[in-house]
């Protein structure tokens, strides 16, 4: 059995998440239909970790055992052929048999991207989250925000209910913020992620940036593991998981 | 009766075109069905100039006369409310009487973007023609090639057939190109475009720096009025209507 390795880009939009599930569209439900197409094997692939409804994927990664001979850089070729248009297969390889898209990943990296205007963007709809805060957002206080942050912490507070997960902490190496016009992207860089903790972080962090939320109470409110103190879960269209790291 | 101008942002990727027809659905259409809607009226809306199917526009402008008294800047807010995501109205405002979206602009700015990447993109699939010359694309010949069409030219052969434009001569002030990575974005500033125009010498430049013609029989190509000599014409989810002068 050769163990293959992919890297996944998505349009997350008309999917109910990364995961498999009954009766309803998934990323894995379609990569597995894909694989079964072009090899005639019902695998078991192994992705770095789920993605929500709704939510993208530049940088997803996902492995699988085969015994099949198409060679390792063809299964994205051979793939893409058959996937829907939204999705894609970036990359494949084959890579050593202990290789686990979970198990061996050691950090991730996510970008969540605003559109801060006056009007919807039709272009940037499905890839931006809309807010009108022209008047009021501080990029000055969102920095200040983001660097709060950073560091290892317990994220308690900001995950959503309904994870089974015991340690909460985790490191947040490095949250970046681009720029560009209307555009408002910041990407964080960690060794782990709890379930909807990104968007938790980033709707904290916008709060903070439009005066919802004092920024210099934000080491208090890390600290108090309260998820009512932090701000709203921004919506999943705004956010990538960009690059999984080994 | 006051004049409102409108500057407009679509996805063209569900739309026959901007101008409205039976049994299609159009830009136009969908905004003159919003305009009623507001105003209960039923308006002419001069558009700057058509885009075909597929055709992306981010600052596509177009004006109408109307007896409403809603303020020309509250316009957009009001047609954002009720026109269909893959539409907005980025500015609104009331211009002089005599102001008209077609004849009054002097010049205009399309993109068109291409990704050269082994593998489509899902994210950039609806905004960026996928290509796939990564060996053999040659951004300097690309370059070279496009300086050949700015300026003043007869470009009767970058015209597709089925337009009755008498005079077919146009200038060309500006050809920039971006790239991004993957991303090839080639822009245009020109006082007017022929019907398929900037598509087809899209295509050309893509046909010189990928060797399928020789970039230095460009002047000959362009002075020969021969269609069938210049290269495809791309596909439109390329291309973009990024601004109209006036």
């Amino acid at each position: 059995m050769r163990n293959i390795k992919i890297i996944i880009e998505y349009d997350g939009t008309e999917y109910s998440g990364w995961q498999i599930q009954n009766n309803a569209t998934s990323v894995q439900g379609e990569l597995l239909k894909a694989i079964f197409t072009i090899t005639g094997e019902k695998v078991i692939l192994n992705g770095s970790g789920r993605t929500d409804a709704g939510v993208h994927a530049k940088g997803q990664v996902a492995n699988f055992k085969t015994e099949s001979n198409i060679s390792g850089d063809k299964f994205a070729y051979a793939l893409n052929s058959v996937l829907p248009k939204d999705i894609a297969v970036k990359e494949s390889k084959e890579v050593y048999n202990d290789f686990h898209a979970r198990y061996c990943a050691i950090g991730k990296k996510y970008s969540y991207t605003f559109l801060n205007s006056r009007h919807p963007s039709p272009i940037l709809r499905k890839f931006a989250y809309h807010i009108n805060y022209c008047d009021k957002l501080s990029i000055e206080i969102l920095k200040e925000a983001c660097a709060y942050f950073t560091g290892t912490h317990d994220f308690y507070g900001f995950m959503s209910t309904g994870s089974k997960v015991k340690d909460t902490v985790r490191t947040i190496g490095d949250i970046t913020i681009e720029i560009e016009g209307e555009i408002i992207r910041i990407s964080y860089v960690g060794n782990g992620f709890l379930y909807n903790m990104v968007r938790i972080i980033t709707g904290t962090i916008l709060y903070s940036a439009i005066g919802k939320i004092n920024a210099y109470e934000l080491p208090k409110i890390i600290l108090s593991k309260n998820r009512t103190l932090a701000g709203i879960t921004v919506p999943a269209n705004g956010l990538c998981l960009e690059k999984v790291y080994y």
